[in-house]
């Protein structure tokens, strides 16, 4: 494996080869499958559960890793090319990324975009320009509209709680959140959920609808799989025998890079704000899901996250047994 | 071991067992111990030696660490209760302490609390609240009114120097310092001593008394073990035949919380600064004890700590080792 | 090995050794060699490259490290000697420096100098009242005037590049920078390729000439080596011929520690900015060395930095080698 940067890529025995390596490592660990080998882990954007995650991981594994951030003692970061570069910052990420590479194994690269223009970022230039730059193995720790750890390990989450794949209703909806948030989730989310084979409904408030050419993406892999793709804004009928519901804030899409306007608009949907009522006609056993961090709230209600439906700690756990999956199959980890 | 939380809830013969292996583990190394375990290191508050000597800790055992603290570049963590999360904090510690916790094997906590009032901080209720979301075997790094690490150190720290416990006289002193000051570390230190079996003296000025039920605690303590507790403002009749004089300054009790009130107290008292004269009715190897970091003129004269009456690096170096000990114990290590 | 502060320290013959095993090793690696054994590391100036490669050489050979900076939540510190510390930091220099090495079998430490006075920063005050405070081997990761991990891994990348030790021509030219930088590298650089028997040459505008003790030092490393040393201000003459130009700002040395005077004096020479007309009476293969961060489109084109003549990459990567023979050494690893 050269990189692990879409769930897309991969075909869904793939998928599901990981996942099943990633139970086995939780149950049978193996402290000596990547011994003396190294992760260099470069956070251009913030992070709690990747940077604890990817370094707990390396040294289940018998590796380990070094972490790389601008809120460091560095030198400042220039990413702009072609930049005369007498300003403050003293070193460009042309450099920086393949030193920076070149100490690990592999490379995890966490990297948002400024969020102006969606066309722009469902380009992903920015990532690629970065990982354009290396040979070594790298893994997208956040892309502008990518999480592909994420969505691993949620796929594996509903696995253990024995959410069917085919037949399954996945709910991604829309919640409110007082920013305007990146794109990565919701759109990794609905792909992995779609591909699985599921039944996914995106509930979302006017004005926040996923890109159409990311829907279409999502509705091929459902189709590929058996399973099936729609948006609504109609949350009775969206949540009508749901298994999951996957909440998630993000931009608005009409008002993209727009801050104000989103907000005038997102301000009307204070009251998506997860809770108990919204189950009334889903599966008894319908469960909480959120890739965390979480406004409580605000997002969802605290009687949910403290109750019973609720599997975010679970689901932000196989975060770090998704990623030891990962990296034993790209640093070929032997038993 | 499911909990390293205060020395009190251990019989002096495990406490003896523990400085044992860190004894052991110091000359006689494992270093696959703990090959693939982690340790998740979680800072709510400021630290150097416990940052740094956990992390070396796990590294001898085999396994490694992650830290997590609120200067990186991590979403704001909210620990107020019950509130609507829509100010600048994006994460709650509901959510971040059992997430960061699941990544572990044991998870170490420190977190200090505002010092507003002695009562409620004696309850140790923030600290609670947090270990009481996890199942994680826990060590506490600090909290509002315990550091058992410090104490395991500093029981071993004696030892070492071969200061007698039944019969051995502790001097645990007040010292001046431009701030109020924690409690963690003298209450810790006080109770320390006693359950070592040792003729204990609290000795500062007057405002400063440690609180009642914790004296009680520690009397309670020497009483089984042989020792004793008192405290006076004198301090010539308190350093009569001392074995060790423990420097650290806190908060004024009577004042606690009323920073202004505390500070004009304190600022009486800016001669108690250990020095040379102190030491004159003292064992003549009378040794000076202080946990770090400790303020060179203020707390102590230089010429006490570049003096050979000073044993405060091994005693820091001890901390590594006594935290050996417990993660050895608590993780399960084999030889 | 109890030092690796200079290069100067060793032969040849260790020099040659130490880089013969970091090939070694990055070809056959020995994931146990430093099995439980831990680096400390004392950032006190900022870093990238060090930072990361210290930290993944001590994974790649079994062990592990920490880093201490004082950019986290530590307590401020001190380094004047003798103050009463009544101020912002909380601790000394003179304890956290040996606490730091106490958890450490070896240190690395980094401390750049105010550069106010060239005489005084050549003596090296700051750095070695550092390392005199402790017992522990200990590594310089750059002060005031060395940067030795730097300077090994530069003779190494010339060995892996084929450029001849004796009869082979390197040029260590000055390059424009908004700002007054460190001696350390071009010092360092100096003497290295000295020592390594090669016919040095310094190119530098007036006003930048290195300190006579130090050519002084370099033209009798070369002299033993076979190599020679000089230095001119005119680049055609400099290049003649030339395997390799190593390009570094740093301060005026006429002008050192008046920053003003500085910039006046370097805004003279904005040309300085290294290109392919520099090469053009140079070796056809004239490579480009630089130790990293650099500012592209002022100390050099971006088109010698993306195209073949730039070996900035690997020499990079061979921090991390050369860091792992040094470390090898100095802790005793086992194969």
């Amino acid at each position: 494996m050269k990189a692990f940067n879409d769930l897309a890529d991969f075909s869904n025995e793939e998928v599901q080869a990981l996942v099943e390596l990633a139970s086995r490592l939780d149950t049978h660990p193996e402290p000596e499958a990547l011994k003396g080998k190294v992760l260099a882990l470069l956070f251009l954007s913030p992070s709690l559960r990747t940077l604890a995650s990817f370094q707990a991981a390396m040294v289940r594994l018998g590796g380990g890793s070094f972490v790389i951030s601008p809120d460091m003692s560095i030198h400042g970061l220039e990413t702009r090319p072609g930049i005369v570069m007498d300003g403050a910052a003293a070193e460009h990420i042309r450099e920086a990324v393949p030193v920076i590479a070149s100490y690990g194994d592999a490379i995890g690269i966490r990297a948002f975009t400024e969020r102006k223009n969606v066309e722009h970022d469902m380009q992903e230039r920015e990532f690629s320009s970065m990982t354009g730059l290396i040979d070594t193995p790298y893994i997208n720790m956040e892309s502008a509209m990518n999480h592909p750890c994420q969505s691993l390990a949620d796929w594996k989450t509903m696995d253990d709680f024995g959410v069917p794949a085919n037949g399954g209703k996945f709910v991604l909806s829309w919640a409110y959140h007082p920013m305007a948030l990146p794109l990565a989730v919701p759109v990794s989310t609905l792909h992995m959920a779609a591909k699985r084979g599921m039944d996914v409904t995106v509930l979302r408030p006017e004005g926040f609808e996923l890109p159409a050419a990311l829907m279409d993406k999502a509705k091929s892999a459902a189709a590929a799989s058996g399973g099936s793709v729609r948006e609504t804004d109609q949350r009775k009928e969206a949540m009508e025998g749901a298994h999951i519901i996957y909440a998630k804030s993000w931009s608005s899409t009409r008002h993209y890079g727009d801050k104000l306007a989103d907000q005038k608009l997102r301000e009307k949907y204070l009251d998506w704000c997860v809770d108990e009522p919204w189950f009334a006609n889903a599966k008894e056993d319908c469960r909480f899901m959120h890739c965390l961090p979480v406004r409580r709230g605000v997002v969802v209600a605290d009687r949910i996250l403290d109750g019973p439906r609720s599997i975010v700690i679970p689901e932000a756990r196989n975060r770090m047994l998704a990623q030891m999956a990962v990296l034993h199959q790209m640093l070929g980890g032997k038993k």
